[in-house]
């Protein structure tokens, strides 16, 4: 069978993107953000034939709604999050968001999407997200089919399918509004808990990017 | 844990398309297509958050998006599709596609999508597709995680797990032209081969949709 | 300056779309669609760069999301729907919508897109939409800037900057429900008489398609 | 006629945006990158009904996409960019992007993109980006319609129809690689004095977001 992604890109990509960051000043501490084991808490992604965009890769904006539903998906799933605006009594503004690229990647590839918290202000959350591309060649790994509901945590099986450095890492924040006052939400205590949980290692250096 | 969507709007919506339906002459023959036995192919699909519009449910385009991707996904992954254009000896073009919409998904809820040809012509293919919703409640589903790359056939235990009558169904024609010369093109018999495994049983009734 | 599209492919495109409609039944029904002088409202579409898929010119999904786009446009900024999910006392559902491909397009081409409505039922709108590419050559067309949010009417003198036959053509279905008894509503009086103003010749001939 | 947009949310994220802001570090100097002042070039973008999310608002992936237009369009009208991956001799890559969200916006809002060069290097672009609103109530703004595919600079009477302070800023970097040799491909000498047309003034400070 025919290899199912055209590796000349790749390389060339890889080059370019090298080139660049020799010449720019990407940081020690920015790099620790590419490595799977940083992250807590994974999502498979599952990739659509429309991501990729006229030059065979996947758009540069896929990437962030990648991002967007890993991260509503954890709030969502987890944190007890409504996010039906008739109903809900709290809603979420993405006020920034970064993304790096240091690799492409192309739809038939299903990568691995990685999320951590790096700070949880009083109303407000940082998130830190990275994607994994595949290891080539096929790995056998019998899971529950609810891994796709549920994602998964350090130690699972399904990591090892995966590069463990990043194509891709991304950084945003999040403000909590109260749907009625329509001012800043302290988060609730359930929604705070539960994304305590997947807060990184605290750094000493300055974090804002 | 909170029900992850809001069943008010699915009522609404499927009061609706009950009530479209009985006064407009959606036939028996459309109807068998609902069935989840109708189909040979199946490949999950991970919805996103933006896949929601502001009413709430998946946007009717996101629904051509998974269909494309379903096709697409078949013809490189068991067609040998080169879908690269620099180097690709065959391009396929969409030149007809329909969806009818029975009752609204929402994301975060995972379908099952469900292909099978109908026609296979000289130089083109028609496909029908279908999209099942998962049931509710949870079932435990231990599978290979390689099945969101290689789909699975009629007879997966997957199917379980999901609803088995449609709540989407679309028809939509490919044509294949030669990437050099420009005309149409002969499908090669490898692809047609392939395509014939999955080709539907054949319907006494007229087809044109 | 150079062109700005690849023309090789269109060429493509139309001998493959050509060759395809020779073999199959496309009436002279459906072919009176095709002509801007069918249509009786019209608004400019902007292209975008993620519009072009990996073969380089507008995704098949894309265009569904035009026509979504003109036929929202037209009810919120002229029949008075309330599209806020919150506040809105009538929700529009799409059950069914179908598009035609006739000739590629490609970012950054700006095409004109076309509707009118084909008929109102007591609680649904049938709409014909279609899209026309820009005459080759630049035109000056001395407009006021409000035409990308009011649209314009059969005469305006900005239809003299696009071709008269579609590239692609649609019919889609909305049914609309009571956003509170959840149960299919009455077209309000405002509304049905808005659309009356774009409704289209009454045919003779079966229009279900 | 009805108010187009809802006002309340609008009010909820600019609160939101601003308790954020003042417990966090936004410097004066990129405080500037949100003045229409500040940029040479400019796009009106015409918003469709999917931007809009669940919240009603346009989703924040959606600008990236917007931004993605903006540069590519002037890539290709004015550049020379050939982006056709068949044809062209140069490809450009997206190595970062990132965007600050000040104030929400939503279709069928047509708000107005703005571009400048911020650094222009051996083989990279840095590019700053923002989006200004339409101000409330109309005005007449007899423009030819040709500013869609050509944009306009700074004096135009087009930029009197939109608010001066941004609702949104970007900043995101391109990389251009030879399309034969796959490697880092210095710019072109008509590429890049294109690009200075729309060179933003030097600035002093630290420029690394």
């Amino acid at each position: 069978m025919r290899p199912l992604v055209h590796f000349g890109m790749l390389r060339s990509f890889v080059t370019a993107v090298k080139h660049y960051s020799v010449t720019s000043q990407t940081s020690d501490f920015e790099n620790t953000y590419r490595h799977q084991e940083a992250y807590p808490y994974f999502l498979p992604i599952q990739t659509r034939w429309q991501d990729n965009d006229q030059y065979g890769h996947v758009n540069n904006i896929v990437y962030h709604g990648y991002f967007d539903t890993l991260i509503n998906h954890y709030l969502i799933r987890y944190c007890g999050l409504n996010a039906n605006r008739q109903t809900s009594s709290m809603v979420g503004f993405i006020v920034s968001c970064k993304c790096s690229f240091h690799a492409p990647m192309m739809f038939p590839q299903n990568p691995l999407a990685a999320l951590g918290v790096e700070k949880i202000g009083r109303t407000s959350v940082t998130y830190r997200a990275a994607l994994f591309k595949p290891c080539r060649g096929r790995i056998s790994l019998p899971l529950d089919y609810n891994v796709l509901s549920d994602g998964c945590y350090s130690g699972s099986p399904l990591l090892a399918g995966f590069e463990t450095l990043a194509c891709t890492t991304a950084r945003s924040t999040h403000v909590f509004v109260d749907a009625a006052s329509e001012k800043p939400k302290e988060l609730p205590e359930h929604f705070r808990k539960q994304l305590e949980k997947i807060l990184m290692q605290p750094r000493a250096a300055n974090q804002m990017l």
